[in-house]
C-alpha cells in the first residue's frame, strides 16, 4: 500500500453556468488541476469521473472516455463513478486506491453536474431518485422533506434551536461572499431573515421546520484532484497534500428502518476510520469540510465526527466555534450552503478546498492560519453512504 | 501490489424477466456469488455495482449503497461504476485495485441491467447516450447504425463475407442453446437465415449489411464475482482463479476521427496489457470471451487480440478454429449474441464464464477440456474504452 498525494487541485466557479456543458465544467476544472500538478509531459493512467445525474440530466453515458478524448489523455483508462451526492468523494477514493495499488501512478479525479438543464421541481425529482423507489420515492419524500423530518427530531431531543440553524446560514453565506468559487455571495443577517416580520417571505418556509436560507442552492459546477504516489513527488513548487486516512461507511436505505433517525452511524463511522488511519483525534483538525446541505446537517454531522459532544453542535456554533478564528473552523468555503451543490462536484470541491487550505492559498480573508489537517465528510444519500477523509500537508 | 483471486462466480439466467426489478436481479446473482465463494460469517468490504442505465431505465441512482443494505451487507462500502457497455469489466478493475491496494480484503462485484424496462426504439435510443451528444446522437446514430458501417469497411477491407458473420451467429446461438444462463436457445441454420429464399424474412436487415440474426437480444440480466487476495484463499473447495492481468485503453469518442475506422486501437492495448501482465501469449489462452455485440465484432476482436492475423479472422469462423473442440474456442457461452447483452452485466458474466470453464464446471457439453487460462474483452462505446482480463486457474 503506497502512501498517496494530492499534486494538484482545480475549480470552477459554481453557480448557473447557462453557456457550459456537463463536457465543458469537466474539461475546464481537469485542466486547472493539471495545470496546478505542473505535470508537464507527463501522461495521466487513469480519469475517474463523478456525476450523479449525467444519465438523467443529459441523456449521457460513458462521460469518462469522452473527457480522456476531449483532454487528449488517449488511451488513459477511464470510469464514471455514482454514488449519490457523495459521488465526489467516492471517486477521490477510487484514484486513492488506484496509486495505492501500485497499477496507476498519475490518476485525474473530476466531479461535476449540470443540474441546471433542469427547472423547479425536476431538480429536487432528480435528487430524490436516491431515496428507496418503493418505501419513499412513490409517496413523494424528497431530500428536504426528510431533512425537515429529520431537523425537528433533532430540535426535539437535542434542543437545536431555528437560531441556531440561521447562524450556520448567515456564517456560510458569509465565507461564500469571501470565496470566488462560490455560487451564493449575499451576506444574509439575522434580522432579515428570522427577527424581522418580514421575515416569512425573505425566508419562506421549505419543509417546516426549514426554510429557504437552510438549503444549498441548485448549482452547475465542477472539481478536479491530481493523485500520485507520495515517493514520486520530487521538486514541487506546492506542498503535497497527503490522503493521510479515508473511511467510507453505508446505512440502512430508508431513514424509517433506522433505530435512531438522528444517529447518523456512517457518519461516525466514517470519520472514525478516517482519523485513525491519519492518527489523528477530532481535536488534531485544524479544518474541515461537512456536507451542510441543510444547515442542521453541519450541525449534526459536526457532533457525529466527533468535533463537539451530541447536543453541543448547536450551542458550538451560537458560539462562534465553528467560524474562521474559532477552535475548529467548518465550512470557511462556505459549504454547500454557499458554494454550492452540483452533487457529483461537491466530494471533490470538498478535497479541493482543503488542498488549498493546507497550502495557505486561499487569501487571508479565509486561510485558517498554519492549518496542517483538514477533514472532509461527504454525505450521500440521507446519510446512507458518507465518505471522509483525513489530509495532511507534508514536508514542512 | 497483492496477487487478486476470485473466489466466488455466481449468475441469473438472462433474458426476459418481467417479474424482477434491477435491484432484484443485482441482488439474486450476488447471493449466487457469495454462495459460491463459500464466505460463511465474513464480511465483505466493500460492493461495487456496475449499471450503464440504472439512473436512465429505472429512474433511481445510488443502487451500490441500496444493495449494500438489501444483502444485509452494512457498513459495507459501495460505489456504481458506468463505463457504457464497459461498465462490468470496469467494475471488476476497480476491485482488482481495491484488493490489491490492501484498503479491502473482500469485494463483490456485481453487474446487471433491466433493458426490458422499455420498449422497441427506447432500448437502442438508450445504448446511443453513449454517442458523442453533437457530433453523433442529434443526427440519429445508433450502435446499430455504426457497426454496419464498421461491417462494410471491414468487409472492403478484409475479405470478410456475409456467410462469415452468419457463421459467427450459429456458432453462438448453438452454443447458446446448451447454456441454462442464456436468452436466446434457438438454433438456426445456414440454409435459415442465409440462402433460403424466405431468408429476407426470417432474417431481415437490421443496419446494411447487418442482419437480425448479427445482432445480441435486448436482455435483463445480472452477474457477480467475489475477489480476495490470493494469499488469503486456503482450504478452498473450488479452485481459485487468479486474476493474472488486466488491461484497459480509450479510443477517440468519435468513430469518424480515427484514421482507420476499422482499427481497434483500443482492443489491441487492452488485450496486450492484459497478456503481458499475465506473461501469456495469445497463443496460450485456451478459452475467450470477446464481446460480440454484433457478428463482425467477434470476428474484428479475434483478430484484433492476437488469435488470428488481419483478416483471417472470417475464415477461422469457417474453419470452426472458434469453436469448441477449435484452436481457440470463443463465446462457447453462446456470448452476448445468444447468452444476451444487458449491458451493465456483460463485462461481470464474461468473468463469471470464464471462471466456470477454468474450474471445469460447464458441463461436457460446453467445457474447454483441461482450459487453464482465459481471456475477456468487453468493449465499450463503440471501442472507445475497453477493458481485457487474463485469468488463470491456480493451485493444480
Amino acid at each position: 500500500m503506497r502512501d498517496v498525494a494530492i499534486i494538484g487541485a482545480g475549480m470552477i466557479p459554481f453557480g448557473r453556468r447557462d453557456e457550459d456543458g456537463l463536457m465543458d465544467m469537466l474539461a475546464y476544472s481537469s485542466l486547472n488541476a493539471l495545470d496546478d500538478a505542473g505535470l508537464g509531459d507527463k501522461s495521466v493512467d487513469a480519469v475517474y469521473v463523478a456525476s450523479m445525474g449525467a444519465g438523467i440530466l443529459q441523456h449521457q453515458t460513458a462521460v469518462a472516455s469522452a473527457l480522456v478524448d476531449r483532454l487528449s489523455l488517449l488511451p488513459a483508462a477511464a470510469e464514471m463513478i455514482e454514488n449519490g451526492p457523495a459521488s465526489g468523494g467516492s471517486a477521490v477514493k477510487m484514484g486513492l486506491l488506484a496509486v495505492a495499488s501500485g497499477y496507476y501512478d498519475t490518476v485525474l479525479v473530476v466531479g461535476g453536474e449540470k443540474m441546471r438543464d433542469v427547472t423547479g421541481w425536476r431538480a429536487t425529482d432528480f435528487v430524490a431518485t436516491l431515496t428507496h423507489p418503493l418505501a419513499e420515492y412513490i409517496y413523494g419524500v424528497t431530500l428536504p422533506g426528510m431533512a425537515g423530518m429529520f431537523t425537528r427530531l433533532y430540535m426535539e431531543k437535542y434542543g437545536v434551536t431555528r437560531e441556531h440553524l440561521v447562524q450556520v446560514a448567515i456564517k456560510n453565506q458569509k465565507m461564500g461572499a469571501l470565496n470566488p468559487y462560490a455560487h451564493v455571495e449575499m451576506i444574509i443577517t439575522q434580522e432579515g431573515i428570522m427577527d424581522s416580520p418580514h421575515s416569512v417571505v425573505n425566508n419562506p418556509p421549505v419543509a417546516d421546520p426549514l426554510r429557504l436560507y437552510d438549503a444549498c442552492p441548485v448549482s452547475d459546477g465542477a472539481a478536479a484532484v491530481v493523485l500520485c504516489p507520495l515517493d514520486m513527488v520530487k521538486n514541487a513548487k506546492k506542498p503535497p497534500i497527503l490522503i493521510a486516512g479515508f473511511g467510507q461507511a453505508t446505512d440502512t436505505h430508508t431513514l424509517q428502518e433506522r433505530e435512531d433517525p438522528t444517529d447518523l452511524k456512517a457518519v461516525t463511522l466514517a470519520a472514525k476510520q478516517a482519523l485513525e488511519m491519519a492518527k489523528l483525534k477530532p481535536s488534531d483538525i485544524h479544518v474541515a469540510e461537512l456536507h451542510d446541505a441543510f444547515t442542521i446537517l453541519e450541525i449534526a454531522e459536526s457532533e457525529h465526527v466527533g468535533f463537539f459532544k451530541k447536543g453541543e453542535g448547536g450551542k458550538a456554533v451560537a458560539e462562534g466555534k465553528t467560524q474562521l478564528g474559532g477552535t475548529i473552523p467548518i465550512n470557511v468555503s462556505g459549504g454547500l450552503k454557499a458554494r454550492g451543490h452540483p452533487v457529483g462536484a461537491t466530494g471533490v470541491a470538498q478535497v479541493v478546498e482543503t488542498v488549498w487550505q493546507l497550502r495557505h492559498e486561499v487569501g487571508k480573508e479565509r486561510q485558517v492560519k498554519g492549518a496542517k489537517t483538514g477533514l472532509t465528510v461527504n454525505f450521500g444519500g440521507f446519510g446512507n453512504n458518507v465518505v471522509a477523509f483525513a489530509l495532511k500537508r507534508v514536508n514542512q
